[in-house]
């Protein structure tokens, strides 16, 4: 069995590790996985879209731990999701919203067996969602974590949406690359297209990274299925000196929106 | 078995992946944890703290390697230690003075025949660490990599002392989220307890991070045990301008430090 | 079996857990290791180098994935390799150059079978490199991947060349302790050797790090084989203030370079 690990922990603190020693202490064959640790620090949507982009590519069954929790210790419940075949853990902040179907079950994790035996107030990665996550890859029925659900907290990443005839909307992340991913798709951008974003206008679009030309910024289909703006070998996002969250506008957009 | 490694060899060089090349080849089933590779460079008195606060995390019998090691080369002997049921490996230096017991064996690692072929001046890690490790994960007697010493080489932490009426301590470390990791403690505190740190007063306590206000600095009791200076959601250490290192005061501390 | 990984992704992204995902869905016994994701963006000789001075102390039939794509979604052909013993995959760009030996059979990868159901033009770690070089660890044939070429891309890293009685070479890496390393090895360095850098001239050399003394500069052979210029205890390239590419003049070689 498989388990991901998606944080913001960051790597230089032992935090990530000693989850993985929980883990291993429950569950002696699993297999761990990073997705990544560098979430921005208490950014949920930013997980929530990461966790998102990447669980499908996992085989069926992996459980996916996901931890960006300003919340630890307060009264913010932890949960565990079956979803697409997966199971998700992580706190009920938001963090899981885009890996919820509408028909979702949401377990709210109280069954303290499952917990190290001493639970801090501030480090809940290690003392419950580490051995739960341990325990679920190790097969015991989701429902033994605790009750079912339903005013569970969700929040929506942004898409765009209509004004004075554009269309608006934002940038979701800026890659390693410094290409920046924004929230339209392919099918927002009809012929004739003009994305403006921080003063510029891309009207360009390419079917890979080398297909542009030296300098020249052009829109791109990211792997994540969202419309990237980008650079051949340069960065997009510092010559625009965007970030996330910027605004962005498409002008002339397709017509099935 | 588990192997753990601790290092300052960051994740930009092959050197880690190097290591766990050796090691699989060694101890094919090995399940290889990285704790951190980002300790301050030669920084010994940091990977003491991390492994301490990390290894009990670890189920019994995993081998922990840790490679914080400016002598490389020089006459610095490689140490072997069994300890509350683990396994340390690293350089004699003071790395593993905090997981030391009071009745410890140290074994000084001189066995060339577990070592690589060919062993180079600078970088223990892949030549003797590595597979001397992996050994040890697959079983080997601890006997079987030398001699036991007794002139071993330890660092201690220092501990907060007490000096005009009030209790000096230090900062140990700061996290990924700015937090300040001191060496005082709960008991350390009494009621009306003040902490002084870079010209600021801190005087509340709270049990999780999200109970501070917005701005409001607070002591809090983190997950390794130790006193953590802290803002909710911002960084602690950036806006009082701390880092590792730095003094800190205790007025009014409890009376049974 | 083993799959290493080398790329320039990152590990802020979650393109190296998506990597990971695809391989254990095909592979689920499968040992991930990561060399580094921390090549610089498109820098194709830095990953030559590092898969080069890496992949020899993993076991036979480890299969390594090395993805520095800026070409991905172009014409640029998709290769596998075995040489060595070991298998190596990824794009036909010269990554692979350093470990290529004389009489080496590649690979063009285009049996489609092998690839994740749906190809994207921007990710090809995920949809080609991955799945393909988990099917290889499995131990599917080479010859199934595709046609065998001989028209494939190589660089070379550039070696010491003469030049007015001396020898010129460059900067290959700069480690993250700011050890310099050159493309000169012990054999240049004849007795009275004077290696001129940035204004400086180094001309002690020192069997490992510790050698040095306090702010003095020296050569020293590297754990890679090359010879580096570096500080006990300190950063040369911060204080050389040099970087990868940058020039150095060897006066008073040895004969036999």
């Amino acid at each position: 069995m498989i388990i991901t690990l998606t944080t913001d922990f960051g790597l230089a603190d032992p935090f990530v590790g000693i989850m993985k020693g929980v883990m291993l202490g429950i569950a002696p064959n699993a297999q761990l996985v990073d997705i990544t640790h560098e979430i921005r620090s208490y950014d949920i949507l930013q997980a929530a879209f990461v966790i998102e982009s990447s669980y499908r590519y996992f085989p069926d069954g992996t459980v996916h731990v996901v931890v960006v929790d300003p919340g630890v210790g307060s009264a913010r419940r932890p949960i565990a999701v079956p979803a697409d075949g997966h199971t998700f853990v992580g706190p009920d902040n938001g963090v899981l919203s885009n890996v919820l179907p509408a028909d979702v079950s949401v377990y709210w994790i109280q069954n303290e067996k499952l917990f190290l035996s001493s639970v801090s107030q501030t480090f809940h990665g290690r003392d419950i969602f580490a051995p739960v996550a341990a325990h679920l890859a190790q097969g015991i029925a989701i429902e033994s974590v605790g009750a079912r659900i339903t005013d569970f907290v969700t929040k929506a990443v942004p898409g765009p949406g209509p004004k004075d005839g554009k269309l608006v909307g934002a940038v979701l992340r800026v890659d390693k690359y410094g290409n920046v991913i924004t929230n339209l798709r392919r099918q927002h951008l009809g012929p004739g297209f003009a994305i403006r974003v921080a003063g510029r206008s891309i009207t360009r679009f390419c079917s890979n990274f080398s297909e542009g030309r030296p300098g020249e910024f052009f829109a791109v289909e990211g792997s994540t299925g969202y419309i990237e703006l980008a650079l051949n070998q340069g960065s997009a996002a510092e010559r625009l000196n965007v970030e996330t969250g910027a605004e962005i506008e498409l002008e002339s957009p397709s017509s099935n929106q």
